[in-house]
């Protein structure tokens, strides 16, 4: 069978520059793989060139006149970009003409339109924002990374839910281990909302370890960590910032004379490797979970590289049928994520 | 004049083992200054050995019985451990014997002995944990690091006063500027306290930057990050975490194979120029800001090098009077931070 997905040819810092070349390398690589471009036709078209040919019954491109900018506010592109590629990607998956999509444009317009045209899964309150992390011993999902500054135990509760469905269906794992996000191992640490968590996790079928600190989450010690999205995106960044500040140094003090400079010629196979590791390209697929349909966020800034790389991996999700493991998992285990009255008086306790 | 410190010699993972070696090396650069060490007699004097005929006159030795467990909950510390080396050094602080106390000791005990015995400064509800971060440009310090897992505006409008003053003393800026950690560089962004504390911090005479991001910390753009203590811990811990990877890869890589093997041995010199920046051992001290006294915090598991810039740190914090900062600056601002009828009201609303 094909896999389909649609693709927001306009998304992102760079739009086709990026989008498209990114395509027609997956094109290239992936025999079973139809993409459907969205976007403007003419830009679309300037790019693809001569190589239409030779996709042409793999590629199908839907013309759209409107584009969400990098900064534009959610409601707004919700409200007024209709035509939009953006929307017009999205709705692709919602008609069930493609399998996923994937875009590099702004996160938060992407999330609500997703959102409104998509729907919540039935069990599920709020879609969070997951992402592989590379760690010492293979990868490690994160959730929820910016989609929800404040949520409920009963949230991180579905976002454990959410991050063990998506690793069963990307590394294979029958039940994956979940842990939470927390500033100490002992199950006294951390604030009433993370405890509170911890206690509904322990009382799932979830496979759950209890809690995990920053640095263990490049340990690999667990298969899901699940956080608020506050929380997450703070980690995630710092994450980030502190590769880029490494790999600044290296830069710098391998460049600093001729003698280091000649090291850093012999060292480059070496450091090629490292930087396979921790490839920021590599990573750059975040998956919006919770949705009726598989949505891939590219970031904004990726290049052909990292824009290739999502939509492999929209490709795996669609494969292993991520969005069909968590429907599944959610139907067989309704009783368990039901309103729990326990639960709202604590929370309203909480908040004397 | 002398800078007299004392030191929780037993606390730590490997107590007098580190923290004695330690204190020697800095005895033997730093002429103006005198330790208290305090703790198990035996074990300090057999640590020292034969170079307390040297250091005689620079060192005085406090005998006590007890050892706050690295474990132990830290009621019970305060209770019943009031012959520890940690409570009896920082009471060299209080009598004022000592101008600063440093320990390795466990974190939550350090914090409520020190707060009983040295009482929080007038204006400031809650110590925090500071620290210095590397960055591209310098180096930053963030706070709360893990004191405070739960956070009004206020108290995060008061971290900033306490970072400000902190910088004002170890980095001799006048303005140090202040930022607050968030998910997004736009005012819309975060949750409730994080925009009331961006408000807070606006209206105060503090050199407010606005929102800094995760990945922003590292880059060196505001000498001082505000945080509340779960997100500070975490995103302190998950760069700890992913730099330990990054190590590990390059550690890998370069002992991969015999030709990788000689790179290693001919890029070393490199390679440790790159540890010197970012070297953990370096930025191992934190401090309990908020007090009234210095009191520094080491890693429990600190190497002799990371217990030795812990001392160092608070030696060169005694010596730039970064306690008379900020007492100076509480009394000069006493209306400032005087409770804010407006956000009471705000607390009230936001807990509907």
């Amino acid at each position: 069978m094909a896999i389909i997905l649609s693709v927001d040819a306009m998304g992102g810092d760079h739009g086709v520059n990026i989008t498209i070349p990114a395509c027609l390398r997956f094109l290239s690589e992936s025999f079973d793989l139809k993409l459907i471009l969205v976007g403007d036709r003419d830009a679309i078209y300037s790019q693809v060139g001569d190589r239409l040919s030779q996709y042409s019954d793999r590629i199908e491109v839907i013309h759209t006149t409107q584009v969400v900018g990098m900064d534009e506010a959610p409601q707004s592109a919700m409200r007024s970009k209709k035509d939009s590629s953006m929307r017009v990607a999205i709705n692709q998956v919602q008609t069930g003409k493609a399998h996923g999509v994937v875009s590099a444009g702004n996160t938060g317009a992407l999330m609500a339109t997703a959102r409104y045209v998509l729907r919540t899964m039935d069990g599920i309150d709020r879609p969070a924002i997951a992402k592989l992390m590379p760690t010492m011993k293979g990868e490690t999902c994160m959730l929820d990374l910016g989609a929800n500054v404040e949520c409920t135990p009963e949230h991180l509760l579905q976002f454990g839910v959410m991050g063990a469905q998506l690793m069963r269906g990307v590394v294979g794992k029958s039940t994956p281990t979940v842990g939470i996000l927390n500033i100490g191992s002992e199950d006294i640490k951390g604030n009433e909302t993370v405890k509170k968590a911890a206690e509904l996790l322990k009382n799932s079928n979830l496979n759950f370890y209890g809690n995990v600190e920053g640095n263990d989450i490049f340990k690999g010690i667990v298969d899901v960590v699940v956080t608020d999205g506050f929380t997450g995106n703070v980690s995630l960044k710092t994450a980030e910032g502190i590769a880029k500040m490494i790999a600044f140094s290296l830069k710098e003090e391998f460049s600093r004379n001729i003698f280091s400079k000649l090291i850093a010629l012999a060292s480059l196979p070496v450091l090629k490797r490292i930087k396979k590791r921790v490839d920021p390209s590599k990573y750059n697929g975040a998956v919006l979970l919770g949705l009726n349909g598989l949505v891939i966020k590219s970031h904004g800034g990726a290049d052909v590289d990292g824009f290739y790389y999502a939509l492999k991996q929209a490709h795996h999700e669609v494969e292993v049928g991520v969005i069909g493991l968590l429907r599944e998992y959610l139907e067989q285990n309704k009783g368990m994520l039901e309103k729990d009255e326990e639960l709202l008086e604590f929370k309203d306790l909480s908040s004397l």
